[in-house]
């Protein structure tokens, strides 16, 4: 492992190297960036070591090859690296989707043997790289979804690099990664950013923002997230999405008419188990 | 200002109590409870002087009577304490919905001149005296929704009161505070148990809370809430929480299409729109 090149070196390509400059990491850390500025940025705060703006001047010695740029642009960045990656360099990735970062992957590179899918279940809703923390990843999990075609080499060396940032490594399917983090990840952030938008739209959205307390800045604080990157999971992973949003809206259906009818024990009764449901995973 | 009785000792009136025994308030603290053990832990934890279980024991002395009780507690409580109030001890509560303490207030006292509502903008999830935290209020607002009929000196004795505690106060309409609370703090509370009990209750329950992030944590954090509570507040504040959670319901379906239909442009919009507002905000 004797060079990774970090392709986007914004708040998670940055915290990850950040991290790797303050562990054992031996290897070189590069970055593939689109100005000189956030290059000679991403020098002067530390995180690595050089930059190229052309593929061609810095893939060819990569080892291992992380794309951290929203979903949408994962597959124009498998194809501008694609010509310069050697044969044994590793390609993973930081999205919030895994299946259809495969599919691109397979789709531009015909084979998916040093391809090793990943997601830290960690974030900031700050972006860029001077929001970048190396501590981002301390035991966090991140989620590697390898399909069978994958080297066991080229897992091996992603989750070496994750857990010399501090995290621990586990594997799933993208299939079932897709749809469990529609429902913890993706869902709440449709929500927070269709709840923010709802009062900042309707009359008396100074009072309404005047008065909030801390329970609806913690309740909201996911809105303030990059729209980029969120509209990119929302078109990537639609199907699950809209699954989830489905089964909450049964949900609170059910929830409004127990309010319209001032049932208080089905009130009570739902309150209650998802209290004890909060509780017990926390 | 002479003597405090704080009916409902638990976390919200604890905090008070607390608070106000760290500070210049030179009055009596007591507090009106339910068991022996509860009023006595209360004077260990060095909230309250002394406390009864009868209202008649302690009520006559009350110059202002605090009720930190859950929403539909409140009448009964002002029923048991009519008969020992004084005519000039000033009764106010601590509860989250205002019109309807009101409309408790004048059918039980027959007057409202010596009543002042209030409600704290400050909470924690825990529940119960020993969550009390006497910085509960510190830099907080306090919302008091006094009618026309209020007497001055009790609005102010009120006052006092949250600002020894560290609390800014503001004035408003009870309606108003009833409508744009419904919208920043029922709303929320409503959807944070509705999603935590949809998850809950699916497939792959374990799996969807063992993957979660920070992110869902503190979306999350207030379905830690109390359920009786948060119950009550629904049942009284019902209107304006049907047409909160209305409104959303209508931004989310709005959204919901943006998703299926794969409108990138309209997603992005609104996302942005949301976190401009959130940061706005906050």
């Amino acid at each position: 492992m004797n060079s990774l090149c970090i392709v986007g070196l914004g708040m998670i390509g940055g915290s990850l190297a950040g991290a790797l400059k303050a562990s054992a990491f031996e290897g070189e850390i590069t970055a593939l960036v689109r100005t000189e500025e956030s290059g000679r940025r991403g020098v002067t705060l530390g995180l690595i070591d050089r930059y190229a703006l052309r593929p061609e001047d810095i893939i060819p010695v990569a080892s291992i090859v992380m794309l951290a740029v929203p979903m949408l642009s994962m597959r124009s960045q498998l194809e501008a690296i694609k010509p310069y990656l050697t044969d044994d360099a590793v390609v993973t990735d930081a999205g919030s989707v895994k299946a259809p970062f495969i599919r691109d992957a397979l789709a531009v590179l015909g084979k998916l043997n040093r391809v090793v899918p990943g997601h830290p279940i960690a974030g900031r809703e700050k972006t860029g790289m001077d929001a970048a923390d190396p501590t981002l990843y301390h035991q966090k999990r991140v989620l590697l979804t390898p399909t069978s075609e994958a080297d066991d080499d080229a897992v091996e060396a992603v989750s070496e690099l994750w857990k010399l940032a501090g995290a621990t490594v586990e594997i799933l399917g993208s299939e079932q990664h897709d749809r469990v983090l529609a429902a913890t990840s993706h869902l709440p952030h449709v929500l927070a950013f269709a709840l923010v938008d709802t009062l900042a739209t309707q009359q008396e959205a100074e009072e309404i923002f005047r008065y909030a307390a801390g329970g609806f800045k913690d309740f909201t604080r996911i809105a303030s997230s990059d729209a980029i990157m969120w509209r990119d999971v929302c078109l990537t992973n639609r199907d699950a999405i809209l699954d989830s949003m489905d089964r909450l809206d049964d949900h609170m259906k059910k929830i409004r008419s127990a309010i319209a009818e001032s049932d208080s024990e089905k009130i009570e009764t739902i309150f209650a188990r998802a209290r004890k449901a909060r509780d017990a995973y926390t």
